[in-house]
């Protein structure tokens, strides 16, 4: 096939039938189908199954250093959890403080701290900031990004690029005083699925900050999460940051909800120790404590990191399946011209950019097709794409049949909204 | 024995040379008790773990209504567990959202998101307010008064009487437009165990409050915590405010907490489904859902209102005999007109009032006999009690032999310091 722009109107109108014709029966078929939702399936879920089906008599209800996990109490983690996070995600574990079920919560909790109380290091606490800025890597996570907007800060965005946000102008923004911090998702980043490169972490860990309150959010919800050959490796931004003498810089996140179970796994945040001893006062008042039977149900299923390795290898096989579905049907794009997407090895998204102008149209078929895709601009702050032409396809949720047959008709859809571009329909 | 007050210098003097002797011979034990905690100890914990031994293949994942409770979502919990949150309160299930496992985190939490945002009917958020101010019942729980204290609120102590709090302050003081709210543990209050009277729980609906935002925090922590006969009825404060029109005045907040595991219990906010709307546009942002897995590890274990009658009806002859270990030994104290201490029927707690300027005393010769009590002060704003007289003794974590221990020891300094009073020593 010729690329749509060297197509004749002939040869444009008659291409438009076919996909129009195609369309409709696709549309026809009268069917209900989700690429939105970055979540797993069923069946990947029963592969954690075992983690809910060992009873747990009173004796393996105490953590290693004898505390019974039933009662209240122990607002860090169990040490036991806590190593199998440093070993999941090579950190130290004395950085490490676990949380209940969610990240997301926990960025929120540290986001609304900081709000309330500052945090080290700041002047005032960030609700008395008259301005206040947030940078943004775009395409990125819309749940970030809503969360920034909530607190009130003006949200800047910087593209992301095959090797992390774009650091030059990363660097330049933080000269802004007002500038308090910036979301990443370092690792098989969402949506683009690229990770960022050794020098990118180098550089966000050594630049010079104007705000002596700064905070790098690093959210490495994909740690692990490769279904492709070898694991992308990332260097570790504390590590970095010890060197340059920023490790209060980092807040760090990350969970096991894409591992077991997204309604029960068990979250953590990392930071340095003077960043959790700031936060431990506010913390002791906030709660007694996180459900540490879910720790221990977690630090039985995976005695070591060898068990959590192979885990994920099954869960690969079971995701990459869905993967290459969605990456044979973008194929069938391929010489057109009027679309690039991404060829992730790990994550849970596959990026499409659509011809400019062409991503609410996309969107708007496919949902009369009965398809379901996630919103056009919510990977941009404020939920406006400003060249209407990313989609975040989301290939976890359906089954294969229906992963393949959505995608054959997202391809069909990507077509017509082109075609009708080019023939001002 | 004559009351303390009525005997002469030298029966003084005698009485003091047999107690010090009776309280050296506890310190030469070198004991290592504790009577300073509300937690359940680990053989009551054991009467839950039935919830803990039931494996749960992937059919026994789904919600009533088809929710894969491994997965994302659901931000507001399951029906069931709504369904048994509703039975337990006698409230309405539309009222209801459940949470994690800590009710403490949702009211840290509910008044962080007021202080962020305002509650329905601020006129702006509560943090933007120069003066705010707040109820606390004292004697009170120390971690509500700290929470409002961190959060800046000016800190109004109102008495707690037999039937609650005093309300003919309390309703003088809602006068003030900056007073924002007020804590209240309505049943088996702690520490006093009291619960609120019907007039009472009336009041507190029907009065009139200057500040069109102000907030009832209802802490029904211990809503099925009787030990003793009958349960204390406690009216439904929903209906009562429903009657004058003012139902979006109460934030109600319980859990399982004590009732299965302190630590992976449970939690619930109920308020009128204006206040929900007004929350959920918050809550979509902070959080994806709270850990269903665990709400159906308890709907499956309490079928029904009636199992959950009947464990409770376990844990109060459990409960129940270590507060009449604790009753028998300050009755001891009788006569001398030197202390004053409640009866409770439910709850965690005995409220024990020692003569004025000794409790301060009474502590520091626990703690040198190796018994560690609540601080004095705990249960007052600011942490100071300005009588120097209340202690909260909770006798539920320890075995029963540490329970007899420990009061017996707790008689000895309550008369020891009664008497150093006495004779200026």
């Amino acid at each position: 096939m010729k690329k749509y722009s060297n197509l004749s109107a002939m040869e444009l109108s008659l291409e438009y039938e076919n996909v129009l014709k195609q369309y409709n029966e696709y549309k026809s078929m009268g069917l209900k189908l989700d690429l939105s939702r970055g979540k797993p399936n069923s069946d990947q879920l029963d592969i954690s199954l075992p983690l809910l089906s060992e009873a747990r008599p009173r004796e393996k209800c105490f953590s290693i250093n004898g505390v019974d996990c039933r009662n209240y109490g122990v607002l860090d983690g169990i040490p036991e959890m806590k190593q199998l996070f440093a070993d999941m995600l090579g950190i130290k574990t004395e950085y490490i403080t676990v949380g209940g079920n969610s990240s997301l919560q926990l960025m929120y909790d540290t986001l609304a701290r900081a709000m309330l109380f500052g945090v080290l290091g700041s002047r005032r606490p960030w609700c008395k900031e008259e301005v206040k800025k947030w940078i943004c890597v775009t395409p990125g996570y819309d749940r970030h990004f809503k969360m920034t907007e909530l607190f009130g800060f003006e949200l800047i965005s910087v593209p992301m690029t095959p090797t992390g946000p774009d650091m030059d102008m990363v660097e330049a923004i933080v000269k802004d005083p007002t500038v308090k911090g910036i979301w990443c998702v370092p690792k098989y980043s969402n949506p683009s699925g690229n990770t960022y490169s050794d020098e990118t972490v180098r550089r966000l860990a050594a630049m010079e900050c104007a705000a002596p309150d700064f905070r790098i959010m690093w959210d490495n919800a994909y740690a692990v999460h490769n279904f492709k050959g070898e694991c992308d490796e990332l260097l570790d931004i504390f590590t970095e940051a010890e060197k340059c003498g920023t490790l209060d810089r980092i807040f760090y996140f990350a969970s096991t909800s894409k591992i077991t179970f997204p309604g029960g796994g068990v979250a953590m945040l990392a930071a340095s120790s003077a960043n959790l001893n700031h936060i431990s006062q506010f913390l002791g008042v906030q709660t007694i404590g996180y459900d540490k039977l879910n720790q221990l149900r977690h630090t039985t299923y995976f005695k070591n990191k060898e068990a959590l390795d192979n885990h994920m290898k099954i869960l690969a096989e079971f995701i990459g399946r869905k993967f290459d579905i969605t990456l044979s049907a973008l194929n069938k794009l391929k010489g057109l011209d009027i679309a690039e997407w991404s060829e992730p090895s790990g994550g849970y998204f596959v990026n499409l950019n659509v011809m400019p102008g062409t991503a609410k149209r996309v969107y708007k078929l496919m949902q009369e097709a009965g398809v379901t895709l996630t919103a056009v601009g919510a990977t941009y702050p404020y939920g406006v794409d400003p060249m209407d032409s990313n989609l975040r396809i989301a290939p976890t949720y359906p089954t294969d049949d229906e992963v393949a047959l959505a995608t054959e008709i997202l391809v069909c859809t990507v077509k017509l909204a082109a075609l009708e571009s080019y023939l001002n329909k």
